[in-house]
C-alpha cells in the first residue's frame, strides 16, 4: 500500500443504463450527513418519515412497508422467502432475467415451482395466468415482473391481479424498474407483496430494497409452520425492528436511509402523476428520435423507464457503447440473454429522464452511428424528438 | 406530504455505543462522490482496490475476499449458508447475543447444531472446544465470536483454531467488533470463514459486510450437494461478480463501496499495529478512569473496542444514557439480555477511539454520576486516565 491512497475521483457520468440512474446532488448531500446511532431518537424519526413516504410512493396503506437492508435482489428474496415454505406451490412468470431469477429463488426456498413462460421481450397474457391457476389450484403465490429490466417489457397487472385474487393466491410483484417512474398502485391492484430497488426510478444510490406486504400476506406469514429460512430477511423480526418497539435486529444502513428519505421526498414533491408523465414524455421523444434513425424497439409493450432497442445490422454493439462512455461519459446498457450483442438498453429513470439527456444521447448516437456507416438523415432524430414536446 | 420536505439535519453525535462509530469527514465525502454504473471500468477498479485493501486488513491472501451487500448480520448469514447444507453438523459457541444468533442462523440453514455454552461475559475455553469436537467428530464447522459485542468479551482464538484444524473442521469467526481495532490474523490463525461489519472499528457507515473464505472453505462450498439456500448470498455467484469476468449478479452498493474503500485506506495509512495500539491505549485510559469512579468491568477478558461496565448500584441506567445524549450528544449503549439495565456498553472503535472522547466521556459521566448521588473523588478519573498515557 502507498502511504496515502489516491483520492477517490469517480468520473461524472450520464447514467442512461439499466441502473443506477443519476443521483441528484440533494440526495448525495443527504447521504453524507453525519452518521448517528440506529437507536437514536433522531434516527427513529427518520425511519418513520421514510416509511410513510414509501407507503405514499407505493400507493398503499400497508402497515408492513419498509426498506430491506440490501439491494433489489434482496428485496426479491425477502418477498419469496417470507411467503414460501418448503413444499408450497408457486407460479412464476418467466419472460426475462428477473422472472428466471425469481424462479431460482423460489426453488431454493423449497417451492414447487410452476412456470408460465413467454418469449423474452413479450408479456405474460391473462389467459396464460388463468390456465396456470386452473392447472395448479393449490398455488400459494403467483410471482410476476412488472418491469422486466432485461427486455424493457411492461407487464399489465390489473386483470392478472383479479385472476390471482379469485383463485385465492397471493400476488407477488417485481417493481424494481417501475416504482417512481411508472404507475404502481399496490392497494388498487391488490398486490400482496412487492419489492423495488433504490437505484432506478427513485434515483438514490443502490443498496436498499423498498418492500410492502398486504394484510393477507402478513396473515400468510403468521400462519407459517416453519421458520423463515433467512434470518437476515425474516419479516417477523424486521417488523419489530421497524415498529415503535424497535426490537434490535441488525444495524440499519443509516446513511443510505438518509439518501432514500431525500429521494422519496423529491418524488413526492414532484408528484407521482407529474413524474410518471415526465417519464412518458421523455420516452416518447427518445422513441421518435431513435425510430427516425431507423432503430427498432424490442418489446411491443415497452416500459417508459427502460428502452430496449435492436442494435442496427452491421453495427458493433460494444464499440458504440464504449465510444458513448469514453467520448461523452454516457452509460447505456448491453443486451442480456438472447439479446446479448443484439440490443441496447437505454434507461430514462428518475433524475436521468430529462429533455437534456434525451437530446444528448440522440445527438451522440447520431454521430457515432454515422461513423459506423449507418445512413442517417442528419437532424431528423432531434426534430422528431422535439416534435413530441410540441 | 408538505410541498417541501424539511431538510435532513441529523444531530452531530459522539458515537461511543456498540456501533456505528464516528465516521471521518473523509469517508463521508467519498460516500457522496458521484454515483457511477456498477459495470463501469472506473467502478471495477474501485472494487479491485477495495478487495485488496480488505485482504490487507484481514491479513489474508484469500482469493475469496469481498464485501457482502448487506450489514454484518448478512455477513454472518453468508458465511453459514454457504458452508452448511441441511443435515450438516455444526458446533456453535454461545456466550452472548451473537453466538445465540449464529445458532439460530445455522438451524435455519438446516444444520444439526451442537452448542458450547458459557456464561455471558465469559469466554469459551479450549477444553470446552476440545470436548465438543470429541463428542461430535462429524462436525463440519465450528462457529465462534471473536468480539462479543453484547458482553465486551474478547475470545482468544489461536489455541481453539489448532483444535478445530486437528479435528478436520472449518473455523468460522465473527469479527464484527474486532476487525480494524483488535488483532485479527486470518491466515496465521487458520480461520476458514470470517465476517465483519463496516460501522465498528472501520468507521464507515453501516451497510456492508466484509467477508473472507480460505481455500479449504472454498473447497467445501464446491463440494456441496445442494444449492445455497440464499440466492442473494450465494458465494458461487458473488465470486464471479467480484472476479475479472464480472458476471452480473446484483447491483453493488456503489457509494457504500466508495466509503468502504476510503475507510480501509485510512486504516492502512495509520497501520494496523499502530491502530491496534491506539485502541489498547484508549481502552486503558477509559478503564483507569472509570475504575477510579468505582465502576466495575463486566468481562474478565475485555475487548479494547467495546467496554462493558456495570451500572453502579442505585443509578438509573436509562436516565444516565439519556442525559449523556441530550446534554453532551454522547451515545453509549445499553446492556442486552442478562445485562439489560445492569450494564453500559461503551464503544471506543475506529475513529471514535481517541483521547478527546475518553476525556469527554469521563468528565461528563463524573458530573452526571455525582448528580445521581454517587460519591466521586472529583478529578480522580481524569488523573487516572491521564496517568495511562505517561
Amino acid at each position: 500500500m502507498p502511504a496515502k491512497t489516491p483520492t477517490l475521483d469517480p468520473p461524472q457520468r450520464v447514467l442512461l443504463g439499466p441502473g443506477p440512474s443519476d443521483v441528484p446532488a440533494r440526495v448525495l448531500q443527504a447521504l453524507a450527513a453525519p452518521t448517528i446511532g440506529h437507536l437514536d431518537p433522531a434516527y427513529l424519526a427518520i425511519m418513520d418519515e421514510t416509511r410513510q413516504m414509501l407507503r405514499d410512493v407505493f400507493r398503499t396503506k400497508n402497515e408492513l412497508t419498509l426498506a430491506v437492508s440490501g439491494t433489489g435482489s434482496a428485496g426479491m428474496e425477502s418477498c419469496v422467502v417470507n411467503l414460501i415454505e418448503p413444499g408450497d406451490e408457486m407460479i412464476v412468470c418467466v419472460n426475462g432475467v428477473f422472472g428466471t431469477r425469481m424462479r431460482d429463488v423460489a426453488q431454493r426456498c423449497g417451492a414447487t415451482v410452476h412456470s408460465i413462460e413467454a418469449d423474452w421481450g413479450t408479456v405474460i397474457t391473462d389467459q396464460q395466468v388463468a390456465e396456470a391457476l386452473q392447472a395448479h389450484p393449490k398455488s400459494k403465490v403467483l410471482g410476476i415482473v412488472h418491469a422486466e429490466t432485461s427486455t424493457g417489457a411492461h407487464q399489465p397487472l390489473e386483470a392478472i391481479s383479479r385472476l390471482v385474487q379469485d383463485a385465492g393466491a397471493l400476488l407477488l410483484v417485481d417493481a424494481v424498474t417501475s416504482l417512481g417512474g411508472i404507475e404502481v398502485r399496490v392497494d388498487d391492484w391488490a398486490i400482496d407483496a412487492i419489492y423495488s430497488g433504490t437505484q432506478k426510478c427513485l434515483s438514490c444510490p443502490p443498496g436498499l430494497a423498498p418492500v410492502s406486504f398486504s394484510p393477507r400476506a402478513v396473515a400468510a406469514m403468521e400462519a407459517r409452520q416453519t421458520p423463515v429460512a433467512s434470518w437476515y430477511l425474516d419479516m417477523s423480526m424486521l417488523r419489530n425492528y421497524w415498529s415503535a418497539d424497535r426490537v434490535y435486529h441488525h444495524t440499519a444502513p443509516i446513511n443510505m436511509t438518509y439518501a432514500l428519505r431525500e429521494s422519496l421526498a423529491i418524488v413526492l414533491e414532484e408528484g407521482l402523476e407529474d413524474r410518471i408523465a415526465r417519464h412518458q414524455l421523455n420516452h416518447q421523444a427518445l422513441r421518435a428520435g431513435l425510430e427516425a434513425m431507423g432503430l427498432q424497439w424490442v418489446p411491443e409493450h415497452s416500459l417508459t423507464t427502460l428502452n430496449a432497442v435492436y442494435v442496427p445490422d452491421g453495427v458493433d454493439d460494444a464499440r458504440v457503447r464504449s465510444r458513448l462512455l469514453r467520448e461523452y461519459g454516457i452509460e447505456i446498457g448491453a443486451g442480456l440473454g438472447p439479446f446479448k450483442g443484439r440490443a441496447w438498453r437505454i434507461g430514462l429513470m428518475g433524475h436521468s429522464s430529462s429533455q437534456r439527456n434525451v437530446t444528448l444521447l440522440l445527438a451522440a448516437l447520431e454521430t457515432i452511428l454515422s461513423d459506423e456507416g449507418i445512413a442517417i438523415d442528419g437532424g431528423a432524430a432531434l426534430s422528431a424528438a422535439a416534435e413530441q414536446r410540441r
